[in-house]
């Protein structure tokens, strides 16, 4: 008889579904707001304002993420991190999590394991739980994640809410993960706040509700890059937006990175996905919450401009193309 | 300049990522449960039970479906169609369904915009909306779908409840989708009523919530197979539960399409998954609804028999094995 390899050369197929369901689960504490966790047909969620915020994200190993600049559980923490910053830029709280994942038979279970208690992670940062999922076998590693949230009471702040004369303000870090992509894609891996800030996504999901709670009259996660982002709030609010670079926060680190790597850290900032920082129209500026930058004025017309000038650069990404 | 291509011809690249959710929301019609469906950050479902039922499934094509079997339509209504199933199994009333979709940039646009046709159909059978989703970029074509749904003021449906002395039965078709995946595997397409069964699984959302209204102990979704799945409830119950083959329906054309194939249309019925009947236990056979046909009881022990004796053929499948 073979020796039993040590359990991180597992694969999946050694470990089969139901064993590695056992271990992903075993010995997690759900938050209060799971009436029923994972191990029936479907969980069962608190919705105690009586509608439940929900969003889908998925994520592809080699055009989402790699595991060769990522560990497993930076992956899952990113994975968790772009569903509830979704969920927190409609204002709700976030409360559970789902995750389909489809990996190859071959994949090490330590992969799954840690992919798993990355999302894990993430979910307590956001207060929700993990509470179902799915696992599939798949010739691509693909990680499926849904996100539920409630409303505690608020109305949901959409995107077209904007209103000629609404002050325009940010959460949370921008042009990090662009300036920590540009040095990976550099070959490097330091420095490491930098770096990080593409592995490990630190969506302001506290400011959700706290935005909405104040009065936000338009919300999005920006995700695509701001002016990209900001962009869907003019066109589904039909109004215009500008941002004013003097009131900009470029941090003395990305002028440095930028510097070392001969690129512009503004345009990280202006058009840098994968932050997931929350942005928000406000009606005045006594509204704009603790916390929040204000960088720009909602006004007649349309699209995003700078300094009242369009922007030069192409603004976000599309997939596909 | 090319003449555009006929819009059947276009790849979901051509079509872009902004083009395509277009062309697959534009002109659909959401129920009232649908407070906010696609286009913003998130989606907004009514939970008036202050409670929401939620399950995600993940299917892969080669592994789950084939579109050389299955049409786009039927594998969207398939994806929906377990995952609404397993939420009529907690007792809920379906009410919502997002979906991620990751497809090889050449995949034609009419693949997905049939896929998210049959997903929006079967929604529509059982009353839930499309409400949200994304689509990405893979080498492997992969559906994710996640369902929530609403408990109406009834307790969920677990599968631990199950009493000695309970009675088992079951709503909707078993035997049928293995009966049809025995047809096409031996490169038959017919009958169609039996092929059809494998492509389009016809789960009774109704009898999930009929059931949760008559006091049903316990309950789960047939997707394995009947003895595998009655053997979830009876493990979490802590019982055993005993099948009486007299009870079995094994259906007139079921039994034809055996013979033809030298099969037996008992083992499908006992161990067929992919049907997504509804399987569970009431306390009385007064309790058992219209439309559902007592099979069995809840016994001392544990495990599932067959009139009393084990059940010799492996029952149900795992993945990766």
């Amino acid at each position: 008889m073979r020796p039993e390899p040590p359990r991180n050369a597992d694969t999946v197929a050694e470990v089969g579904e139901f064993g590695l369901i056992r271990r992903v689960t075993a010995g997690r504490t759900q938050p209060p707001t799971t009436l029923l966790g994972p191990g029936d047909d479907a969980a069962v969620v608190a919705a105690p304002d009586g509608r439940v915020v929900v969003s889908t994200d998925v994520l592809v190993e080699g055009v989402h993420f790699r595991l060769d600049w990522s560990s497993p559980e930076q992956v899952g923490r990113k994975a968790a991190a772009v569903n509830l910053a979704d969920v927190a830029a409609m204002g709700a709280l976030p409360t559970a999590l789902l995750i389909g994942l489809a990996c190859p038979p071959d994949t090490p279970s330590a992969v799954v394991e840690g992919i798993t208690a990355g999302l894990w992670q993430e979910a307590a940062v956001a207060g929700a739980g993990v509470v179902g999922g799915d696992m599939v076998s798949s010739a691509t590693l693909v990680i499926s994640v849904t996100a539920l949230g409630d409303m505690n009471g608020y109305e949901p702040i959409t995107r077209s809410g904007a209103q000629v004369g609404d002050v325009v303000a940010v959460c949370g870090r921008l042009g990090w993960a662009a300036g920590g992509l540009a040095v990976l894609g550099r070959g490097f891996r330091s420095p490491v706040a930098v770096v990080g800030a593409q592995r490990n996504p630190e969506p302001p999901y506290a400011a959700g509700p706290q935005a909405a709670a104040a009065g936000a009259t338009a919300m999005i996660d920006v995700s695509d890059g701001l002016l990209a982002d900001l962009g869907h709030i003019a066109e589904e609010s039909g109004i215009g937006i500008d941002i004013r670079t003097e009131l900009l926060e470029v941090h003395p680190r990305l002028l440095d990175v930028a510097s070392a790597l001969g690129a512009d850290a503004r345009h990280w900032v202006l058009t840098g996905g994968e932050d997931h920082a929350l942005a928000a129209t406000f009606p005045e500026p006594a509204a704009v919450p603790d916390g929040w930058r204000t960088i720009g004025t909602v006004r007649h017309g349309g699209g995003v401009t700078v300094d009242g000038r369009g922007y030069e650069k192409p603004p976000g990404w599309e997939h596909w193309r």
